[in-house]
């Protein structure tokens, strides 16, 4: 249960209703907002009367969260989660959706990359993704350039204004991924290497968190709170595909109703991954329309310079052309949808 | 392989390609089109030079089918497939994506239907829907009023204007079914009853076909193409969401990606059933655009005139103002984005 | 609920509690068993009291069932239903495993079949099977023999003394199998085809139920139900393989934990079918295994004279000499495990 | 491709192949056997004429590995890898099944978990299993004692004299758990955590790798093909169940063919955890009666001394006295069955 406290609540009030939780044997997290003091209370509710609880001075509210995520719960904070960036790029709530946009993985060609990014910047886009290190299925295939990489992502983004988002694959790689970028990303396969989620919810650099392939979405929303509660809010999800009964047209199920969902049980910001939910190119287009007008905040796309010789995924890449085009639509139809971006999900109950 | 004659070929050109087609073998099907005549063959290309028949007199191109449906491949028909009814309707192509809205199973309760038709017609809805037969899954469950329902359904829909669709459960229903209904169902359950399919290929009526919850697109394809086979064309796709490992939130995973991956394999149009999809109210409008921005030719939606009473789905079924509310912003943004409707999925290859 | 009455119940004293229900809106229906009559009653236990209904007079319990079938549940019946035929053959409860052997289809090869039907009688074999009607994923697959291959099952059955089963796939044709067979198979596309499972609910030949493969255990047992209510209680189930992500290696994932999980909650035998199950020949040996340790009643496994030539699924048939040694296998395994073979699921609760 | 080498090839001729690998961009990396050396080359077949490298002196046979994994491939080692330890435990091969048995977390109550051990050990289990550090889906979870759980289990396993298996979750941990374990497990969601599977294959303990929930039997393979790559052959698999779309009536599907097929594609050891599989007691026996008749090397099993008070997975856990019951079960099985347990997949082809 969440405990919330009147806005003329008392320092003393609040250490009072901390010693009850504490001495009927709950577990009392204070999270200090700017309106409100909240107090999350984890423990057994039998033993103590709500009743007495909400008679105590300066609690406005007991509120029951029904679902076993709190902190990333709607229940406990009902307004959309905006996250703000240094250079006014904000991500959630009504903001104009974001693009996140560039190679599977970085290669030794930095040229290439400064073309997306450079590319991508000149079109509007916000942020410059790519990967160092790369989680892959065999061991055969090309797993990352490494720091090289990171390097290179944080020049092209110095030069043209890009936010950098770059997966993390371990927690002994986060000092080095945190000094070059803006954003880390947890891969679809870590989404529950919980030792990971810990250690990315104690940095304070946002996080996009990817759905595992066969992830529910309390799953996945509990893999949020994982690194909520470990103190770092600012997490982005990213719906990137599901595993179905047929791979033969696409690589995995994009599943676009888990955004209304997740608008509806959460107050995280969610973005739409198509290239590797569908895997397909051509779907792209089509797919990342059906994001965005079932609410997502943004949409990850991978562009590369050449396709043809990307190292990883370039079958679902888009060539710099193409995106371009991609982009014009899907930006049109940002424009001509933007006004009623809000709350697609939760005007029929 | 399909043999696409000349323009000009003669009756006796025709005759000798099926002639020798036989004499190897294969089973070999004529359709007369309005520009070209095309024989379809079925049998073991190794036994006939492929060289030597396009080598005939009035053949003008041997193209190979790659995929196991043939009369429902694109690769036959480039063109989009359009469905015109009697009153000017249509369907697939270029046109408004329409609107099939109406109760799960009509109820003894001609009044709702009717005030259901009334509200549909008077938005500019083209099809009342409305199940007379009910497949569920147990026996104890409401399973349709029967020809009392048909007979409900075909008043409410002349006295509105609307076309009538309903779904056909077992071959010995056809001749009832057909007398009240302008356009069959057939049920996702039923998506590999063959001897349904079969019958209703022999029927002149269009037919909905729903995706079976475990059909992969080539099953669902290879349907399509039973009914195609014995001699109906006229076949609307309808995807309506396919199972997921995960029903806390939704009843099933709404298939979005389906729409155009369908598009770029066949020429059939394709429709979106949000509520079955989904099973949930709330999800129905965003699920809806969705299905529209990535090419769906109509939605169907089920509408109540009471939902909290319905015998059947209730939970998933919209009220009346509920309907005009999601149904004002639907044809929103069908009007914002019509121009562009067309050839979504197919502009980047 | 069900009513369960003392074994000195007069006919009065039932037919009180018959009355009773019908004025309180529930439906009835009489089972006379050989000890006990129970009533099954259905409609809104809120307008009833328990209490009252338990102490009328000839009430000896009053039982609610927890799981929404009914007839098929193990709480209405708690030992396990046996099935017998003519000839003396058992299939359920401790009765040893029986097998069910023959061509996926029959075809136009009598001595083809006959050398199948004698080989599987002389290892001991129960069942002949073979498909006269074909449901097949593409219209241009070979369909069946039809009539002509049920003449063919009867000769053969008559001749070895096998029992003959064979699947039907529409309720039109029900008479002419029932004419053939000695037990009617409805396929695993056809589980939840509704008027089907009426049909052969009002004939009184014992049906092998297959497991729709995206079907979960309670809609598989519901589907049984709808046999059961429409007064057939012989019903076999049998499982073959669930739809699964991957099917690189086999063609279904044969879910052996649906034997026991069955084995709990239905009192029905339950038969396993590796060969559709797995799609795979060298499985057929491990799985039938599996399936027999986890508590089957039975196997039915395709073999077929010459599988090189089948005209579907000859990949996954075996040969008369394999299936020789797998029988062999398997039936050293039924006699080592026999006395063991009964409750292996039901003693851990 | 794989080099076989003559038994006479000399030091030089084997050079010469490395050499000659080399020059054309091959990474080759060399295997030496008790018998034959064996070279794995990686890279483009496509610049080297097989011809060429089948004529050089010393060289018995190239072969090409058909599948993505090649370290974990029969088609590279065709008899079945056996893992012993120290004290003469064996797992793989013709082997008798071995035993892993204990808690789910290890609890703070050594005495508990020495009951269990003792248990297991008078029965002839060969393995203590429990969680030091535990994953869970929500952050408010017991997640284990950390090393004073690594302290309890060595102290019950050099009591007992059962061999230790435990849980890594993170690389950093590695010394640690070295330490105290004799195998290392690797959960079912790390699966595809590479950085745990690189740390691993880099130390000299055998690992138990759990299959991912919705992993494909490729995937699982390439898995361990990470751990072998990096030098550590000692890899035994475990199924554990995979996702399937209904929860209702067990935790996961348990997949029992995925035995039998990676008995044919692999010559890694492969194990069955039934509690995880099936998330239901009654289903322990019926499923590892399934998992050992269909090739498995063994079953790892929940045992607690006290279910009903588990911080973790009580539900599934058996107590000690149902062990006892289930053990007896099993070993009696192993017994009869024990002859023939070698290669139950491969006979038939």
């Amino acid at each position: 249960m969440i405990i919330i406290m009147e806005k003329t609540a008392t320092v003393e009030n609040i250490q009072a209703v901390m010693d009850k939780l504490k001495e009927h044997g709950f577990r009392a997290i204070l999270h200090e907002g700017d309106v409100h003091t909240v107090i999350d209370a984890l423990g057994d509710k039998t033993t103590l009367s709500l009743n007495r609880l909400e008679a105590m001075e300066g609690v406005s509210q007991v509120k029951m969260i029904r679902e076993p995520y709190r902190l990333a719960s709607r229940d406990r904070k009902p307004e959309d989660t905006v996250i703000e960036f240094d250079n006014g790029v904000k991500i959630g709530g009504n903001n104009r959706p974001v693009f996140m946009v560039g190679p599977c993985s970085v290669e030794d060609d930095y040229d290439g990359l400064l073309e997306v990014a450079v590319a991508a910047k000149e079109l509007g886009c916000q942020f410059l993704r790519g990967g160092a290190f790369k989680p892959r299925t065999s061991p055969y295939d090309f797993d990352g350039l490494g720091e090289k990489a990171l390097q290179y992502l944080q020049k092209a983004g110095k030069e043209t204004g890009l936010l950098v988002v770059t997966e993390l694959m371990d927690a002994s790689d986060l000092e080095l991924v945190e000094k070059y970028a803006d954003v880390i990303q947890i891969g679809a396969r870590n989404m529950q290497n919980f030792r990971l989620l810990k250690a990315v919810g104690k940095c304070n650099k946002p996080v996009v968190l990817k759905r595992g392939p066969a992830s529910s979405i309390k799953e996945f929303l509990l893999a949020a709170e994982h690194i909520m509660y470990n103190g770092n809010e600012k997490v982005i999800l990213c719906e990137r595909g599901i595993k179905g009964f047929d791979s033969s047209y696409t690589r995995n199920v994009l599943d676009i109703s888990a955004i209304p969902v997740i608008k509806k049980y959460s107050h995280l910001p969610i973005i739409v991954d198509p290239s590797h939910g569908t895997g397909q190119r051509y779907l792209i287009e089509p797919m990342s329309k059906a994001g965005l007008v079932a609410g997502a905040d943004g949409v990850m796309v991978e562009v590369h310079s050449n396709p043809a010789k990307a190292l990883s995924d370039g079958k679902q890449s888009l060539s710099i052309p193409q995106f371009r085009d991609v982009f014009a639509k899907l930006n049109n139809l940002i424009d001509v949808l933007h006004l009623e971006k809000t709350n697609v999900a939760s005007q029929v109950e």
